[in-house]
């Protein structure tokens, strides 16, 4: 496995292959609004802000599930996927309490967080990466990265909406909504 | 919370408050030998070996267990805990490939981890530290620190014992364990 490959930053600034279409949010503090976001292994000094998480074992799912998934997701960097979203999300101290059976039940039994994503895929391909064991001091627990086809935008705002309806939404303190277009 | 307290750094060299009783690699790669263990907040250029770890969300417990380990297990720092064990390990890409239930499954269904832990509160204390999600190239995934009176290390041996005889422990590719007396 080439570990160097689960840490990535996230860029955001006046320069980046990714522009910045609509910037939201949805709870808690706003980021400094960008023009660009960019994707790297590396940090750079050189922009407004960085985000940076890494990607990691899954936390809730289990062997069926994960076969459902694999059998439906498609990767990152497909030609077609010319949109983005990047959404950065802190859940709260109520949330970190929670022993394992019981976030799984308000993760799955109760707010179906796997199933619903479920019926998104192919459209949108995902990348999660964890920033909550980086370091003490992170910003937010979670980074997830989004693609689809313009045509899919739609669907997956009908996705943001369902998953931010459910209880396990009730346990997120901050989120923000950074739209992107592939230059 | 404090999160800052979350990160611990141990330093092993020529000083510190823990002197080093024994040391030995039970599997995989040892660590340098060194003759005194410190544990701290920050790193510390003037040592031997850093290692870091993050406490964080259990994993597995349940909520009942929860209730049960919490009920007998006893702080750090007790005046009769006068031995401590730093136990760092590394489980193996098999392990991490598993989905949540079945790690589960191998944990506490088929090795008790939780249950055979119990039987040895109050006598030993444990703080377990994550590693694996610090960053891509961290030696262990796990560090686990325990304290204990010295009447109590026969018994602190039996439960290694049980615990690496289990099924959890076939996934277990590096693991040193280091005896430390206090000075």
């Amino acid at each position: 496995m080439n570990t160097a490959a689960r840490l990535f930053h996230f860029l955001g600034g006046e320069a980046g292959p990714w522009r910045v279409i609509a910037q939201q949010a949805v709870v808690g503090a706003p980021l400094a609004p960008v023009e660009h976001v960019a994707v790297s292994p590396t940090p750079d000094s050189a922009c407004g802000w960085v985000l940076r998480g890494i990607t990691s074992n899954e936390r809730y799912v289990e062997r069926g599930e994960k076969e459902a998934l694999v059998a439906r997701q498609q990767s990152l960097g497909r030609p077609q996927s010319t949109r983005a979203a990047l959404i950065p999300l802190r859940k709260s101290a109520a949330w970190w309490a929670l022993t394992q059976d019981e976030r799984r039940d308000v993760f799955e039994a109760r707010s179906r967080h796997i199933e619903t994503g479920l019926r998104y895929l192919p459209a949108v391909a995902r990348r999660l990466h964890h920033c909550r064991d980086l370091g003490p001091d992170e910003p937010f627990d979670f980074i997830t990265w989004f693609e689809y086809a313009p045509v899919d935008e739609p669907e997956f705002d009908e996705l943001l909406q369902a998953l931010r309806a459910t209880p396990e939404w009730a346990f997120v303190e901050r989120e923000v909504d950074i739209r992107l277009a592939a230059l």
